[in-house]
């Protein structure tokens, strides 16, 4: 490969891997209060049911469909598999100060008074790159450019814009429609022995390459998003998988699993599996009907 | 690191054992609100307490008894000894879809109302092949093909064709009907210095086989159902054992602490025991009596 | 010492001790309501109270006094410090069935809406026999006999029973009537370098030793009950201390910590200290009187 | 040990930097029952949101805005994201004793019953002075004075003043006014190989130089505050940011977390992401709406 | 491991130290119900808040004021920050059962309705004597005396009954007047290559010894009571702090987390930070006022 460091200037090449970031994400999960649901007049249940699905089906058009060049700022809901919760709501918007104006808007529905949120998520749509990092770092450090100053920005800037223009879509992703979703986050360890921030950049680009192998075997049946969380929430990454059938997710995970990058890096959060409950669906879900 | 492959001949055998899928599970854990349940009157007690029976009994026998080629889709209620919970509900379905409209038909309940999820765990059967996976991998590596590729997934696909079909019942079990179960989920470790994920297949497969025999001198007393659950719930694995005498468990559980995979790899979750409660006799468990 | 085998022929010594075990046990840990209590009638409180002292007396008594023959079946009722509960009952029976039919029962009765279950543990009396299990192994060894064979199990079994008939009245004990309580659960520590189940069984037995002498100090002031709850429970051990001078559980344990089996290998869990409430002083509690 | 410092000449540099302290600081969080709140008659709202906003307008302005010589004593309110709070309080104040007082204050107001506290954090503002204080040292140390003496003190007192004279501002800030607050705690690692109170004092000075100087380059974007909490609360230090664009504490904290200082000695806690509330905002937050 | 003693001679030389105990002591802290408070008439409260002035005034005072010869036995009251709890109560008594018996009388009264118990603990005052074990064990070991024995113990007393009679003042002290109470539990380490339970006991006397001397220096600013609570809570030891400046908390615990014993061997568990409340202030403070 061209323009890679490999010799005594190696200490000079910045550690830090570009990347690009787009939608803010917010994960909201909640346990649903059957028993005082159940306790409502059926007029009651009706109008609280329709005021929601009028608000998931808002949210889930996006609220620029006719624009293509806005982002989508779609959610979505989930139906949750065990006691973590009841029903998950994923959104996807253009700042952070939308998602908070999201939970406010949902904290004065009806429905509301039934919901209990038992966790959450907080990070922001990220493109790890680090194929290209070292390939933008090289020239200017060539040029005797030092990271930190006004030249060493511009330079990064101008490296990274064709990419931000191809990678646009991916980073304002509308919700893949898939049957099931897996949500999870992860760090990357910072222990004794093994620590992946004190790992040479290069040695860390190979082993991402090699990860991005195993994905790329299953790019026709899982959906990935990835978000960065540092800042955010309490995990580094979050990761969010979409598939018609859910036995893949355990197949592409328990694969990545071998490789070094997880096999030896990875620390793991909780695992969410739930079912998508499309905003049509979700005065059936209220009657206890999955579809 | 220990044990981290770098050599380019064992770097082609790849790394990643072969498995089966069975039926999707969900264990529920509940508080059982015997305050709340003690003030209702006789009667109301009594028709919660049918529909519960009547419930139980339907997902107990199985959707489709009559049709030996379909999975059993049973259900069993057992009565939990401490604090973790009164009742536990393990559900072997079809499919994650199906386990949780199981989830959504028990929430309709007049019991619901007097049941807290405590906890849960949502996997997937699992038939681990360690013996069968190099002498799968070996004749293709030899004819130079590459995983990843379709005449590689067909060679897997000869290759598990015969073991599928003969590890059907086992995929799709019935719920044993032994009077004790005990469930925990457990991970294999990715640490420092020990890491399972690390470690070539042939060194795993050779513990695993060690393992194997210690579970075979039970098989009489302690039928064992494995389940995977990577990308579904936060351990890898949960284990249900089901037997008439409780002891064997501790018996079976301390001797494998010793086999080299258990004593080094293994890391536990939580361990719930419980007594079988008969859809028959949930009446009476309703009642305070165990039988 | 006669008979241990230190050659090269160790690799064939089973590492698994010996156990013998008797009573099965639950903990049971309840926060209790004084709010919601004081607010009864004086009346309604002297109905629970006397049936709860009532129920207390008939479980403290054991159900079969007369037998001497039978398993003393008994439950003990301390006054708890701090806030990890109020009440604590310890219950000794035959079976885990037993134990489950006692959890109900307590759930019948007036008191129940007062209780709420903190914590517990389910466990069953446990000898562990690192004097002697190398001694009745070795001559199976010499014989040829190999483990997990009949002809294995008989030996065993032959070499077990005379050490049960001694130890039955260890293995069924009856609750001693000190007046202070402490109980703790611990595990044996698996760690990357420091590993209680990898180290060979004599290693094992030498600090096992060393570790009963402390106790057998104490042998006067301190009667020590060992419960096993692997497959059980969620450590491998719970510890049971009595004596009338709380001052000793501390003297004695802090001694402990310094022998190698468990300045490197124990791990504990969380230590619970209370006072004996005799069934006879329930109802002094209930007002507020420890005596 | 990895680092510990034997050397009989080494051992007289003390290894303890030294500090300079300013505010106390309390931040709180909340959850906000919407349901209770949605609940009260529309005056009944209104009254309390009143009551709410004049005690937050009076809190925003601090107390003593007229004599630049007295600290702010400043709080702000912040509008959370995710399920950890609803809504955030900091307050700034002279002593420990008034943020007491603030929480006594708050609990007396008709919010108050819609208010849970989910977590807070009780800090002191700190400015650490790795770079003066081997120099401070230095000179005392050449006069042959011992540390814990008075001739000691003083000559370290001699040594700060003119410091604290100069960070004054820095040590009683007013709170910054932008848009988003990023909190979270840390603490510097103890570990058994890397333990950051075992390396050298003059180690830690160029570790925390290079970590300085990637903070001075977000330095016109982000305002950070350094509170100390050793014997305060459960971690060691607090780190609040404040940016009018959040993607900032993603870019800052992921570019430190490369340096030695963070990869290697950093142990973070949980982290908090909120908007910024305006007193004279409080009002229509109690109506759902960020602005 | 490192530092385990192996060689013959040493590990004659007993490897605990000597301690001293004095008062049983229990923190409670409590959340307080302000929003109930809140609700009950004007009388009631005062009721109820004269009950808990006047228990608390007794307490305080402790129970034997006219017999030097008696222990104290007092409890005091403190304000907490943060939401780890709003009251604290420290209890210094004879024995547990006195302790019990507080907090059964506690719970009869009308305060007790508004408090919920958040966290506690369970110790007891503990004087190390490191400094003497050694003093005390050597002649001993001179005359061939044997751990274990009566003579041993015989002599042990007769070594430490001088010191015992020297700290009695100590073991039983009276609650500090200072306005700032800091308590934090903590433990020595056990882990796989830094273990303070395997370093001989000459090491450890020497490290303590330098723990000690930065203590000192702290002396007339703050006073500290050390309570051991091993077999009685979850951690080794209880640490009090009592000083007017609570600054003086943090400059002491960062100083002597620079000693090796803290820097390497010490595990912390929660801190909390209060104001003590005077009982004739607790009226005051039921108002939401801290003076």
């Amino acid at each position: 490969m061209v323009g890679y460091v490999e010799d005594s200037d190696l200490a000079e090449m910045p550690q830090v891997p570009l990347t690009l970031e787009g939608s803010s994400v917010l994960h909201q999960m909640f346990h649903f209060d059957w028993t005082a649901w159940k306790k409502l007049a059926v007029e009651e249940r009706g109008a609280i049911a329709a005021e929601f699905a009028a608000l998931l089906a808002r949210w889930e058009s996006g609220a620029n469909p006719g624009d293509p060049t806005v982002p989508p700022n779609q959610s979505a809901l989930f139906s949750m598999l065990g006691h973590k919760g009841d029903l998950m709501l994923i959104h996807f918007r253009d700042t952070f100060e939308a998602l908070n104006a999201v939970e406010l808007e949902l904290a004065q529905t009806g429905i509301n008074a039934f919901l209990t949120q038992t966790t959450s998520y907080v990070s922001i749509v990220e493109m790890g790159l680090y194929e290209s990092t070292e390939k933008i770092y090289a020239p200017l450090l060539e040029k005797g450019l030092q990271p930190g100053t006004v030249e060493w920005a511009t330079g990064i800037e101008d490296g990274l814009s064709r990419t931000r223009a191809a990678l646009t879509p991916r980073l304002y992703p509308a919700i893949p429609a898939a049957k099931y979703n897996c949500f999870y986050p992860m760090d990357r360890k910072r222990g004794e022995q093994v620590n992946w921030y004190t790992e040479p950049i290069s040695d860390r680009r190979v082993m991402m390459h090699e990860h991005g192998m195993v994905g790329r075997r299953y790019a026709e049946t899982v959906r990935q998003i990835i978000t960065g969380s540092i800042g955010m929430d309490d995990w580094e990454w979050g990761v969010d998988l979409f598939a018609e059938d859910p036995l893949t997710f355990k197949k592409l995970i328990y694969e990545m699993r071998f490789d070094k990058v997880s096999a030896v890096y990875a620390s793991f959060g909780q695992f969410f599996l739930s079912v998508r409950v499309p905003a049509a669906n979700a005065g059936h879900w209220l009657e206890g009907k999955l579809e």
